[in-house]
Parts: C-alpha cells; sequence; structure tokens
C-alpha cells in the first residue's frame, strides 16, 4: 500500500496546482482512514489563523484520496469527482493543519465496489475533520463523492 | 467605491497566499453583488477542469469579499469569518472561473448593520455560484458568514 499511498500524494501534486500551493503530503493511510497534512504558513488568512479556503481544499482532497487509493488498490481506473459538500467551521485553527477523512455512517466499501461492477459509477459519502483543541474538531465536511471507470477507448486501428 | 474595492483586493492578495495561488482579481462589485475571476490554469485538477478546493475558495472568498467591502464603505473595522457553507458541484467547469456573490433570501443590510450596531457582532447568509453552460450554474455555495468589530486597545499609556 506503501507504494500506492506515494505514487498518488506525486499525482496529486503533479496534477493540482493548488494541491502544490497548500503544500500537502499524505500523512496517513490504513485503507480506511487517510490524513492529510499541510503547514500553517501557506495557508493563512487575513486574522492569522488557517485560511476557510485551504481547510475547505484539505478536507475536499482528504476524502477524494480515501477514495483515490482504495480504487487503485482494487486495481479500479476511475475519475473520481466531489459532487457536493457541507463544511462546519468551528473553531479557528492557529497551527499546521492535519485533515482525516473516513466513510460517513452506513457507508461500506462493499455496497460501492458492488455497484462500481455493476454500473461502472458509484457513489460514497465520506466524514472528514480538522482537529482542534482539547480533541474536538475545529473544521468538518461531510461530502459526497461519484467514481467513474475511466472509458479506454480501444480505437479504430 | 472603486478605491475601496482595490484596497480590499490589494490586502486579500497579501494576507492570502491562497488567494496568489489561486490568481484571483476582484472583476466586479456594486454594492449588492460582487464577482471575483481566476484564470483555470493555476485551478485545474486531475481531469483537466476546475478543482473542487478552488472553486471552494474563490466562492468563500466572493461571499467574504461581499461582505468585507460592505463593511469598509460603512466604515466597519470588522474581522469576516465564514462559519458554515454548502457546496454544490453541478457540472465541471472547463474555463476561466468567475464567482458572484449576492445575500441570501431573507438577509438584507439594514438587519445585518442594526445589529452590528446594537451587539458589535453579526450574520448573514450569502449565495454564490460559478456559471457553467447555457446560462445554469456550475458550482453553488450559499455560506454564513460572522462579522465581529475589532476591538481597539487602547492601552493603558
Amino acid at each position: 500500500m506503501n507504494t500506492s499511498i506515494r505514487a498518488l500524494e506525486r499525482e496529486m501534486l503533479a496534477d493540482i496546482p493548488l494541491a502544490r500551493a497548500i503544500d500537502l503530503r499524505i500523512a496517513d493511510a490504513d485503507g480506511d482512514s487517510l490524513t492529510l497534512a499541510a503547514p500553517l504558513e501557506p495557508n493563512i488568512n487575513d486574522k492569522g489563523c488557517a485560511f476557510g479556503g485551504s481547510l475547505a481544499s484539505l478536507l475536499t482532497l482528504a476524502g477524494w484520496s480515501l477514495l483515490s487509493l482504495r480504487l487503485r488498490i482494487a486495481g479500479e481506473d476511475c475519475d473520481v469527482y466531489v459532487q457536493d459538500s457541507r463544511l462546519r467551521y468551528l473553531a479557528p485553527v492557529w497551527g499546521d493543519l492535519r485533515a482525516t477523512a473516513r466513510l460517513a455512517d452506513g457507508e461500506d466499501w462493499k455496497s460501492f465496489f458492488g455497484m462500481l461492477a455493476a454500473r461502472g459509477k458509484s457513489r460514497l459519502r465520506v466524514l472528514a475533520s480538522v482537529p482542534g483543541e482539547n480533541g474536538a474538531a475545529a473544521t468538518t465536511l461531510e461530502a459526497r463523492f461519484v467514481a467513474l471507470r475511466r472509458v479506454v477507448n480501444l480505437g479504430a486501428a
């Protein structure tokens, strides 16, 4: 899995300029949860705490990465899109950023992969959060993602 | 108002590194709506369309700027925070980005400034959207912001 994690991180940084601007890395992943980390400095706002757009980006990418990594490990070649999300900014974040994503209640990988096998398309809801002080979440995201199998064009020749 | 717009744009770019990474500018503002623009290139994703985090950042900053500009014009010195938001990614965005923010239904500036005068703190809900093809929105945001009057510390000396 470690090879897949490093490959995903490399591609994310290569393909998404804002991921480079945020200076993110995959800090931890075990298949059921995935954590992205980023320093505060490139993600600061006018008040000296973490910028809401950086938090939204990091949380969205944590969910996207959780799903993308699991698909790769399963040998599935898919495009993964975010469809909608709900963000709650509960407390300002004054230090470096960490965002951990896991499946939302009621979701499971077996159903997700079953639907993908049957239809070439599947949806999944993810929860992600940035920890604050005293163990409470400072920022949370609930988001729905869709995975679409890439169509391989065999061409005419 | 034009002076206030340019000053806000300058400060946003100076204070928020991610606003520079997105390469945004204030394209239009009339007091009741405000439009931010950004080129696609620094905001692209692995699929070649606009990255969800860039869209979330641009939409959030459009709402934040609408409120910040109106506060400045009224002579109010406030910190403005996003409290929560709901994002819908309805269609991919394949060209340069524009995000226009306005007040949500049921909100009005008079009530907002009345609450701020009474309590030094006030909330406001904003709608923002990125146009797609055929005039329909490609991405929408509903967000709640809070404005807090800055406490001026007169000090002891």
